[in-house]
Parts: C-alpha cells; sequence; structure tokens
C-alpha cells in the first residue's frame, strides 16, 4: 500500500508532516476547553441512555480517538449525543430494566451493531441510504425527539417515577406521579433549569455589558453545566440533600474500562438490528452535515464514506470499552472549533482528559445530582425543538409539511422507529407521486426565433399536422405510465395530426419501463397513422437508446434540435431561416472526444 | 347532475346516440365469436384458480355487463384471466382446500375486496400506485408466474397429484409421482397440447394455403380451443375413458347463479387483503395498457380513474353472483376487435352468450377431460414467457436487469407476493440509488457565444473567479446530499473563486430537502469567501423560492441568463456582445400573463 492509499485511509496523516508547536499549544487549549464541556454532556446523555452516568465519561475516551485517526473533519468531536441516547434507550427499554448489568452489555453490543453496520454500509457504498430520509423528516425526528427526551427527564427534576414510552404515557404518569414531588430536588432542578437557561440565552450579553472580551463572553457560558454540576454537587455533600431524596449519581469507580467484547446473543443480535441500523443512519446523518458546516469554513473536503468508517470504528471502540453508541456532536465540535482546534489532535488530547477526570476526579461524581443531569440535558434539546419549521415547511410545500408531520406525531404517540417510517414512507410516496406526474407540455414555436415555448404560456405558431411535445423530467418507471396516457390524451385531443415530435430536452435518462413505454405510444401512435420522432436527445441517453433496438423500430427520426424537426416535418408552417440555423453548428465541431461517462 | 357529468360516469352513454342497426348485427357476431373463445378459457381459468369450471362461466356473465357500463374502453373485455387466477390460487390455497365450499366462498370475499379496493384507490385518486411496478418488474413477474402455472398444470396433463407452491416443490412432486402417470389422461393432454400449439403457431398460415380467405384463416385458429374440448369431450364418453381415469370437470348445474353477498368475516379479510390488492394493482395495470392499445388504434380516450371504477364494479359484481375475480383480458380483446366489435355492446351481448351457454349446455361440459383444460392453459400462458426480455433488459440497463432477475428468482423460488416485493423494494432502491447521483457538470463558455457546456465534454472558457455548475435534475431529497457534497469537492478542487452560479435549466423542483441544502451550501460558501448565486431557474421553481425567505437569506442574485451572470459577475472572461444578448429579450416581451399552474 502506497503513502498516498495509507493517507485516504488515515487521513490524519495528511496533517502529521505540517504538525508544529504552535498548532500543539493551540490543539492542548482546545482540549481542556473541549473536555470541561464534555464531563458535564457525557454524564448526561448515559443518563439519558438509561445507563450509569460513567459510561458517558468512558464513550469519551476511545471513540474520539478511533476519529483522530480514521475521520476526515478536522473540527467533528466525537462522543455520546442526545439523539442517539434516546435510540439506545428506545432499543433497550422494552427488553431490560435500565441500571442494570444486562442492559448495559445489550447496549455494548447495539454500539457493536451500529459499527459493523456503518462498516459494512462504507464496504457496500450504500452511504446514498441516508438519500430515503429527507430534511423535513429529520427535521420532524430531531423535534419530536426532543420533546420526548424533555419529557422522560422531568421525573428527574421533579423527584419522581414515571413510566411509559410515548408522549401521552409520560405525561400522564408525570402528571399521575405529581404529588410525590420531593421538594429539594425540585428546587435544584429548577434551579438549575433557570440558571443554564439564562446562561444560555443571556450569558454572552451579560458578561459582554461587565466587560468580557468577546471571545471569552462567548466561551464562559459554555463551562456553566460544570459550574452548576459543582455547585450543586457541593450543596448536596454539605447540606446532606441525599437523605432527604435527591438522587444523586452514586459510585463512580476510578478506574479505566477494561476491554473486552459484549456477549454475541443470536437472538439479541436479531432483536437489535433494526435500532443499530437506525442507529447508524441517523448517527451518520448528524455527523456528516456537522462535518461539513465545519469543512467548508476550512475549504477541506469531508469523504462520506471514510467518515462511515470512522464512526464505525468510533463505535465498535466504544463497544469494547464499556462505552455507548457515539456520533458526532454539534455542540462540542462547535466548542471545539471556536476554542481553536487545529487538528483531530485536539480531540485525540480531550480523549486523554477524559481518561484523567475518570482516574483523578471520579469521586468527586458521586454526590452530582441527578436533577442537574436532567437540566443539562433539557436546556440543550430544547433548543433542538424547531416547531415553525413544520408551518415554514407546509407553506413552501404541502407534501414536505406532511411527511415533517406524519413523523413527529408518530415519534411522539407511536414511537421512534414508527414515527421514522411513517415519514419515510410517505415522503417516497409524495415523492414517487410528484415525480410521476412531470410537467408535459405542447410546446410552439416563438415568432421569428428557433425557440419552442409552452403554448399556454407564451404567444406561439403552432403546427397543425405536427404536435410538438416537451416533458420537463427523466422518463422512467414512475412516470412511464403517465406518459402513455397524456400522449394519448394530447392526440385524442389534437385530430388531424401526422406527426408526434417529443422535445428531450430535459431527459436525462430513459430507463427499461419508459423504453417499453416510448415503444408502445410509437405502436400506439402507428395504428392511428401518426409517426412518432425525438428531438435534442441528450447523448448519454442516445448511446443507450441506440444499444437497444428501439431505435430501428420505431419508424420515426432523431433531430439534432426541435426546429430542425419542424423544419423538415412542416416547412410551411416553421418558415425557417436556414442561416439562422446554421449559427448553431459550431457548437458541433467545437466537440471533443466524448469520455466514457460512467452512468 | 347534468348529462355530460352523467356520461363521465357512465361512458357508454356517448355511444348510445349513433347506435345503429349496422353496430347492431356487427357487435352481434363479435359478441357470437368472444362466446365461443370464452368458454373454454373461463373453464380453464376456473380451474387453474381452484374453483369448480362452472364458477369461470359464471364470471363472464356479470362482470362485462358492468364494464360494459362503467368501462371507458370499447374493445376491452372483461372476465377470469390467466395472472389473476393465479393469484387467487395462491392467496388461497394456504387458507382452505381448492374445491371446497369455503374456498369457493373465500373466493368470492377476494374479488369483493379486490372491487373495494379499486374503488378506494378510484375515490383517493391512487391509480399512480401502479407507477410503483415498473416494466421489467411486471414483466419478469408474468413470465415467472406463465412458468408456475404450466408446472402447476402439468398435473392434469399427466393425471398425476401434486403439491407445492413454489417451481422447485412443483419439479419435485411432479417427478416423484411421475411413475403414477394415467396413460390415457396423458394420451389426451399430450394430443391436445400438441393440437393448440400446431393451431396457433401454424394455423393461419395453413388454413391460408388451403385457401381461406386472411381474415378467416386468422379467426379459425382461435376457435381450436372449444373444437378440442368438445372432440374430447365426445372421446371420453364414447370411450368411457372416464372409467380408465380421465378426470372430467364433473357436474355442472344447469341454472344461473343467483345473487348473495359472500360471508364477511374480519379475521378473513385481515388475511386476504393483501393479495386483494395486489389483484387490483396487477388487473388494472393489466387492462389498461389493453386498453390503451385499443383506444390508440380508434384515437379514443381512456380515463384510467373511471377504468378503475369499472374493473371495482366488474369485480363486486362477480363476488355477488358466485364467481371469482376478473381483469380485462388481452387475447379476448383482441378477438373482440378483429371480429369487429364496435361498442361494448358487444360486451353485454357476450354476456348473454355465457348466461344462454350456461343454461342450454352445461350438462354438455360434464365429461370434458381436465387435461384438455390444462393444455389450453398452458398454450396460453407459454406464449408470455419471454425469458429474452431479461438479457435484453439486463443490456439495456443492469438496474432494470436486476429489478426483473430478482422478481422473476422471488416469484418462482419463493412466493408471488415476495417476488412482487422484491422486485419492488430493488426497482426503487436503485431507482433512489440513480435519482441520488444526478449528472453535475461544470460548464464553461463556448467562444464567441452565450452557451455553456460540460468542461469534460467541450473546449470551453472556464472563468477563474466564477465556478458555474450544471445540474441535470431536480433537486429534491434523494439527491439533496450528494448535491452538498459535490459542491463542496468542486469548490475543494478550485481554489481561488469567488462566485458560484448554480445552472438551473434542468431544475423542474425543489423541494424543501434541496432547499435546506441549498441554506447550507450558501452558508458554508459564504464562510469560504464565496457567493452563490443561481441563474435560468424556471418560473414555477421561482415562485416556490419566493414563498420560501431563502432568496432573501442566500445573499446571491438569480440571474435570468447564465450568459447574463457571467457577463455581470466576470466581465472580463466572458468578453460578451451585448448586442447578441438583445436577440434574447423578444422571448421575454411575448410572454403571456402567466396561467395559475397546479404542481
Amino acid at each position: 500500500m502506497n503513502k498516498e492509499r495509507l493517507a485516504r485511509y488515515l487521513p490524519f496523516l495528511n496533517g502529521a508532516r505540517g504538525y508544529d508547536r504552535d498548532s500543539a499549544s493551540r490543539d492542548g487549549l482546545a482540549a481542556i476547553i473541549l473536555t470541561l464541556l464534555l464531563i458535564p454532556q457525557s454524564l448526561a446523555y448515559a443518563m439519558l441512555a438509561g445507563l450509569p452516568p460513567v459510561v458517558g465519561l468512558y464513550a469519551s475516551i476511545m471513540p474520539p480517538l478511533a476519529y483522530a485517526l480514521l475521520g476526515t473533519s478536522r473540527t467533528l468531536a466525537v462522543g455520546p449525543v442526545a439523539v442517539v441516547a434516546l435510540l439506545t434507550a428506545s432499543a433497550l427499554t422494552p427488553l431490560f430494566t435500565p441500571g442494570t448489568a444486562e442492559y448495559a452489555q445489550a447496549a455494548l453490543l447495539l454500539a457493536l451493531l451500529s459499527g459493523g453496520v456503518m462498516l459494512l454500509m462504507s464496504l457496500l457504498r450504500l452511504g446514498f441510504l441516508i438519500s430515503f430520509l429527507s430534511h423535513p423528516v429529520i427535521s420532524g425526528f430531531i423535534s419530536a425527539s426532543a420533546i420526548l427526551i424533555t419529557l422522560s427527564q422531568l421525573r428527574h427534576i421533579l423527584g419522581i417515577q414515571t413510566r411509559g414510552d410515548t408522549a401521552l404515557e409520560l405525561l400522564h404518569s408525570t402528571l399521575t406521579a405529581l404529588p410525590d414531588t420531593s421538594l429539594p430536588t425540585l428546587s435544584i432542578g429548577g434551579l438549575s433549569l433557570l440558571f443554564l437557561h439564562l446562561c444560555r440565552r443571556r450569558g454572552k450579553l451579560w458578561l459582554s455589558v461587565v466587560g468580557f472580551t468577546p471571545s471569552l463572553a462567548s466561551a464562559l457560558p459554555k463551562a456553566a453545566p460544570l459550574l452548576a454540576l459543582l455547585v450543586s454537587a457541593l450543596l448536596v455533600t454539605l447540606l446532606g440533600l441525599e437523605q432527604q431524596g435527591v438522587a444523586v449519581v452514586g459510585e463512580v469507580p476510578r478506574e479505566l474500562p477494561s476491554l473486552s467484547l459484549p456477549p454475541l446473543e443470536l437472538e439479541l443480535i436479531v432483536k437489535l438490528l433494526p435500532l443499530a441500523v437506525l442507529i447508524s443512519l441517523v448517527g451518520f446523518i448528524g455527523s456528516v452535515s456537522v462535518a461539513q458546516t465545519f469543512a467548508a469554513r476550512r475549504r477541506e473536503r469531508i469523504a462520506p464514506n471514510q467518515e462511515l468508517i470512522a464512526l464505525g470504528g468510533a463505535n465498535i471502540l466504544t463497544a469494547l470499552s464499556s462505552g455507548m453508541p457515539v456520533s458526532g456532536g454539534f455542540s462540542r465540535s462547535v466548542v471545539s472549533y471556536e476554542a481553536g482546534a487545529q487538528t483531530p489532535m485536539a480531540g485525540a488530547l480531550s480523549a486523554l482528559g477524559m481518561a484523567l477526570t475518570v482516574l483523578l476526579f471520579a469521586p468527586l461524581f458521586e454526590s452530582l445530582p441527578r436533577a442537574v443531569l436532567a437540566a443539562i440535558i433539557i436546556v440543550a434539546v430544547l433548543s433542538l425543538v424547531d416547531l415553525g419549521a413544520l408551518k415554514r415547511t407546509w407553506q413552501y410545500a404541502w407534501q414536505d409539511g406532511a411527511a415533517m408531520l406524519a413523523t413527529m406525531l408518530g415519534v411522539l404517540f407511536i414511537n421512534i422507529e414508527t414515527g421514522l417510517l411513517m415519514g419515510l414512507g410517505l415522503s417516497l410516496l409524495l415523492f414517487l407521486w410528484r415525480t410521476s406526474h412531470p410537467h408535459i407540455a405542447v410546446v410552439g414555436q416563438l415568432p421569428g426565433s428557433q425557440h419552442f415555448r409552452n403554448v399556454d404560456r407564451f404567444h406561439v405558431i403552432e403546427s397543425p399536422s405536427v404536435l410538438s411535445v416537451r416533458v420537463d423530467e427523466s422518463l422512467y418507471f414512475p412516470n412511464a405510465r403517465y406518459l402513455e396516457d397524456r400522449i394519448a390524451q394530447l392526440v385524442a385531443d389534437h385530430p388531424g395530426i401526422r406527426h408526434l415530435v417529443l422535445m428531450c430536452s430535459s431527459v436525462n435518462l430513459i430507463d427499461a419501463s419508459a423504453l417499453e413505454s416510448l415503444g408502445a405510444i410509437s405502436e400506439r401512435l402507428h395504428s392511428a397513422g401518426i409517426q412518432l420522432h425525438l428531438s435534442e436527445v441528450k447523448g448519454p441517453v442516445m448511446d443507450r437508446l441506440r444499444r437497444a433496438r428501439f431505435l430501428d423500430q420505431f419508424g420515426g427520426r432523431v433531430f439534432i434540435s426541435h426546429y430542425e424537426a419542424l423544419l423538415m416535418l412542416d416547412p410551411n408552417t416553421t418558415r425557417g431561416t436556414l442561416n439562422s440555423l446554421a449559427a448553431h453548428c459550431p457548437i458541433q465541431s467545437d466537440l471533443k472526444p466524448a469520455k466514457e461517462k460512467s452512468e
């Protein structure tokens, strides 16, 4: 394997040569700031996933290392993220009790499967599968998930027990248990919510006002979660709040995770596989979007297929090191970028920071109140809820709005997978519906020009014997039959025509179904005494038509330009000026020898 | 309801006024010929569906009447057809024993459900759903079904018992039972096969040679099945072959079916519904294709939605009159057309003919050997097998070939529904794959012209500061992310550019996902110091962009022509001649006030 090829699979090598002391010190600073952010986030998202909070710390050690070696983004920070944590909980709670050892083992298996699915997708070049999930579906999924997460975390803020998976169940269960609210817990949780919310919304402004530099004013509020944790832990310890019913994180072992393989039970694998696929897709989409945003700022390039390998590797490593499913996170990547991270080394150093945190400070986490972690989660995810997007999307195109609404309702009131499947199904159906009704226009000649335009929109000249039809779409199976219908209609509406010319300037592809349909159309027109012709067929489409026998059989001609077709078939109406036609010819003589094109 | 509207729902009214004696006598003659063809076909397809042969006769009485009243084709003949009979058998054999009363009752329920599904599809305008089934999938389905039907009918030719649903099971079961072959049955079956095959392939030629007129020479071979039935029935009776093991149709009641509703059991309905949907789709596709073929010859128009009503009505009536699921058939429509049928009256008269046949000749059918019916089926369906289509399709486009192969293998070796689902899934997946990788070209200016062409194919001038990118596809969710990737790549490959102009001449639609992607692209380009612009945006797309806030936010301009964009952004390289630009302008002034366009 030569050096270039090696660098493709280990992208960090590209940056290794120019790495100097300046870059190293910037990376180091960024790593420290990133670590301070990651500690509360990791603890919180592990709790969200139904796992012991320390698992979140473990999951922040190996995955960033894997990504630093394999990933193509210089900025993306990988670790536990909210949506993936929710998917993890949603996969495991029907099977095991949260907090048990089986639950934690199953989470490892889930991460391993997700990693495997990502590697497989990379191997089979299936990254395009994420195209199935349209923006409105993802947007609806994220908003609904955030609401669901918030509802599920309310119990920690209130210090009550709730159960249920859907929004209705959670709401009902929370309201029923409301009388059991623990006031000390609510005080801590409520104050944390308020504090974190204010820091997030006003922190930057207030710090600027009291004289901090802009960069500090924007960086310091990011430390609010850590501050909230430390202060609340101190309060709990000093006031002995644990005895008054404030739930805390509890014992955190002061040791690094040992490497081990999760148990591979076939039955469990089969049960977990669907959600592992979902985690792979959702994690991949999220990571690539974030990575591309930062890559653009640095004019770099993200290789989606290599990203699959990197994320797959990160998930497999997290599975081997007692972690949980991971993905690239937006907020942590912002922090890393703004803190001046130059290379993936920042991520690697933050992994070191997390490892040191576990080794040195683990006992400190014992008294962290779960209510504060819940507040951190809620404030983080509520910023993802964008109900206005539903209205905007609906106004832009009701089809997109409907897919988004279906996703949201499904996620909230049935379950996450069903919601995504509903959105996916509806968007595919409506996509097919749209693409199966392409715009088909009868065109006529603009007086005195060689241009042909829609007869409904322009004052044009129509030939009495030649019907000109333009299709504004590639011809493939979703619209092949519609084309047959429309041509049949148009012919019935235009008695007296002898030729029909299909203008193919917008046709980028003709698949086998459309070819059959063209054959059927040609045959039916024949029996009605009409000859079919084509015009302005693009090069690659023409190559393909030549391979099939259609061109020999349909009996018509293929014209370079639509004008030429009319000039030939109905010279009287067309009144063409041959010298203006000649003006088009230089284009052809400028043609390079066509390259062999892949489809 | 006014008269015109009434005629839309009862299309036969359109032809009623001009109906004269000449048309009536032609229709009458066609009806007689059609009836002679339908008798053997109906008996055979009922047997194929696992029903008593007389059910086929019943199913040829009411459905043609319903279609004559409701259908839009003047030629389509409706009744039992091979593929629908196969689907019926495939739906019912797992649930009931063929030949039992429950089986026959379930067939009625299946027809009722199919009819209901068709009416519902018509009501919801879901006719476009048949676009899901591409030509290669249908072609593969029909070839594989025909092979499956042939394998299932071999037992009647050989006079043995077989079981199994897949090609392998049937083949194995047939080979195992081969020693039990009944020689008298095989003689009758084999001779019938040979006779029918020769009549089909050579009948016309031989009859012409011995001096028949062309029309008689082409019509007479169609009577071969009836002749085979009559002769074999005579032989069976005279030689007492029934006692020697030749299976016959058995008692056929000499009475018309009474009208009754099939039992509506919810549990059974749920079980039958998937195949009822399948029968609706397959029946609808088949009927509409046939109807359109004949409508074209007569320059008529088929209204697909009204066809759904007509076929739905036909299936509901067949369910109420002890029939079986029906559809429009190709061979019978050919016969009707060639026999000179002028109006739907021919179909109605043939229904009368079938009713008279039941009343007058039913006892004659008792001694019909099943082997001959099987021979009729085999000769009919084997003409549908087109294995060459697989090779041709694969050569034309491997994606289409793969979908076809998957369908065939699924139908033959798993079951019909799975086969269709496999073909459907694969063609959707490959369609999405194709459409998710649209052709995106960097374009440059053809020297001395206002035309922009692919830099890979033409010798063109590229601006050093403006990147021109043309997308040959509508922008929607399957390719939105690919567009982001490609633009990111192109920008990374072209350092030094200040503007990127997206040429949208082939963009017929921008959905919400693509709009998000354009926003993300614009934002990422911004942070790299590049401004995004659009050119040649089509009217309806522009209307939609205006409704969203994208145009205000992206900061770039929308140019009428790509040339204008380059002239504005990089006048030096573009060296534009303003007077040649002026030549474009008359197009704009010729613009009619735009009509309100539906999507």
